[in-house]
């Protein structure tokens, strides 16, 4: 069977209607010149669906996004990188609804119906000499064809700029799907520091898009990991505005089972490049749970295994440890009875009834050496089943997070902080 | 106030009744003459108390001495490194056995009053062509005077023996207890890989003693993290056998509280000894939770910050990153206002109200550039406290973690295993 998708170039600009634009602020670093400002921009009304951090401290963009999207249809996404605007307090709550004000008016539109997204540096105030000027600038930019500089500005310490489109044929109508993501560190279940931005010209109800994003969420974002952590300011948003001339989907046809396809399938590809791209990462490893009692105990499985320390160091240094597996395996709190679990590793029996296999070790070490690998673990107590997505973890994450100095000194020169 | 309490030496030997022998049996590696092989014998009848891994895959070790510890009062324990005996099906617990019948039958004891402990590489058989000969060894040499041995047996990774023993005055009796422990990886709240003998000539019921320890151990062993991982085999073992000749220790009495102070002083100084040695770790760190609702929520609160990969990173490059902490803080789960919280970094406040305060960075550096020190925060919304004893993770760590193919290749030598 064919794929119902082509890829197509664009990302988040490739859908009708929409455009966007990038530029250079000096966020993080005034004599820089990359992109760290972006706009995207629906020209027609939209609906959108958004999920943010669940983390408590949320930042001032996040908070402010919130709120937006309970007051009306956003038609705006800012975003900007280099600095979180976390940890900053009333100011910047501030600082956040001043951004979306300004873009507002740029547009014609109600401050409640621009999106604000911010990665970077937790705790320090955002350098708003330096953005103010830019917020006219990424309106009279606003065009066509420029999706692939809004994924460029999102970037910290991604290595590559992530993006995907898609189109499919719903009904007869031509129908786009466009995506961009950032990641890097700090990812975890539970979203993560992340920001996707996805826009599309299906047309879709309100409702029926909310149930769509969550699922396609749960299905990627939440199943990814690196490092455990969880940031302040993970937000996936997406934007509907119904500009491929298709009639609007209904739930449980065929169009929407497609669209929630398309939009898994776009989450999905976003979600593990991600983590192929995880801060000094060399490894893409996919956890799967099966035979669990209950899908919460294969989540907790699959979680504990793709978040332990040492499983993660025994795949960086190629040796194909399931002794490790299985203690946090056993350290998971699901259900299990050691003398069931079978252990396989890319495909070979590593581990089996809870003791080793006859598989040579240098079979598996062959397995564990390549870049991209599947741990697969039955507990054969049920028919329950996860999976995650996860990494190694190399000495150089350990040395590349040892320290964040430099932007406190160049926030020192900005004047925005005493620290 | 002066203490109480005496150090004097001999740890686990200390007490008066106890004999302790270890010898070299070249588990891990044949050619190797350290001593890995250790035996604690009570000359006298004993009241026993123990504590286990709550690891649902538990080592053979674990398994038989849990049986032991439930049939009747343990008289001597068998403690070897090297190999964890875990993952290692019927087998691994038929060998445990063996080893506790031979040493019970040379030592006049039934077989569950043997107490059996392993540590080292999970999922290899137990090299019994190399154990099996030392059993009686151990037995003939048991003498007084020879504690500090047994600390040096149980060593795995860990660069320095632990060991402690204290005297006091009950009564007018000279009451002596002693302590070695092994840590080193794996260690996390809930017991890690961690093994800690405990003997005391103390006259104490074994109600009373089940309850010490586990306030204790509650306070020392369960408060510490260097990984976040946990073990198949972690294990706290108590001798008491009364002779040091005092009236039997009344619960609530004035004996029972200076007893138990003991036991905690040992036990805490034991626990902070195994993350002050964690593989490769550089920094104490204490990290301290006040003003929480709850205890669960200031357990969680503590737990969260200290075993983040990000945050612990950033203690390894001497930054007082309090960004990192206060998002940790916000995944906890634990309840908090984010306006609310302070952190204090070695006393000095680095976060007022949840936002940065005026402490300049290079203060705030000073402190996280020393060898230890502590982390303060206050959620302001209660009275509830909880502390944790953690560690920087350092690229040293992970390195140190890649691989443990050297051992496979030993027990392929040793026909224990086929792959």
């Amino acid at each position: 069977m064919s794929s119902p998708f082509r890829k197509i170039k664009g990302g988040v600009g490739a859908p009708k209607g929409f455009l966007t634009s990038a530029v250079s602020a000096g966020i993080k670093n005034p004599e820089a010149t990359r992109l760290d400002m972006a706009l995207i921009y629906s020209q027609h009304p939209c609906v959108a669906a958004a999920t943010f951090t669940t983390n408590r401290v949320k930042a001032a963009p996040v908070r402010v996004s919130q709120a937006h999207m309970r007051d009306r249809d956003v038609q705006a996404i800012l975003a900007n990188s280099g600095n979180a605007n976390a940890c900053t307090g009333v100011k910047g709550v501030q600082d956040a609804r001043y951004c979306a004000k300004t873009i507002a008016k740029g547009l014609g539109l109600r401050q409640g119906q621009v999106a604000v997204c911010s990665t970077g540096v937790i705790g320090l105030p955002m350098p708003m000499v330096r953005v103010e000027p830019k917020l006219p600038e990424l309106v009279e930019k606003l065009a066509r064809k420029q999706g692939t500089e809004v994924s460029q500005a999102i970037m910290t310490s991604d290595t590559t700029n992530k993006e995907i489109a898609l189109s499919m044929d719903i009904d007869g109508h031509k129908v786009r799907i466009g995506a961009c993501a950032k990641g890097a560190g700090m990812i975890c279940p539970s979203m993560a520091t992340m920001l996707c931005f996805i826009t599309t010209d299906a047309n879709i109800g309100k409702e029926n898009l909310n149930k769509s994003v969550q699922e396609a969420v749960e299905n990627s974002f939440n199943r990814i990991t690196i490092d455990g952590d969880m940031s302040t300011n993970d937000t996936v948003v997406v934007l509907a505005n119904g500009q491929s001339g298709m009639p609007r989907i209904k739930r449980n046809s065929k169009a929407c089972r497609l669209f929630r396809e398309a939009l898994n399938v776009v989450m999905l590809e976003m979600a593990k490049s991600l983590v192929r791209d995880g801060e000094r990462v060399t490894k893409f490893v996919t956890v799967e749970v099966k035979g669990a009692r209950t899908y919460n105990d294969a989540k907790k499985v699959a979680e504990a295994v793709a978040n332990s320390s040492l499983v993660k160091s025994s795949w960086n240094g190629n040796d194909p440890n399931w002794g490790r597996i299985i203690h946090a395996v056993g350290y998971s709190r699901a259900s299990i009875r050691e003398e069931l679990i079978d252990i396989h590793i890319g495909g070979k029996p590593a581990c089996l009834g809870g003791l080793e296999s006859d598989t040579s070790m240098e079979d598996l070490r062959k397995v564990v050496s390549e870049d991209q690998f599947t741990i697969t673990i039955d507990l054969h107590l049920g028919s329950a089943e996860y999976c995650v997505y996860s990494s190694d973890l190399s000495p150089e994450y350990i040395d590349f997070n040892r320290s964040e100095y430099a932007y406190w000194k160049q926030a020192r020169k900005d004047g925005l902080t005493q620290q």
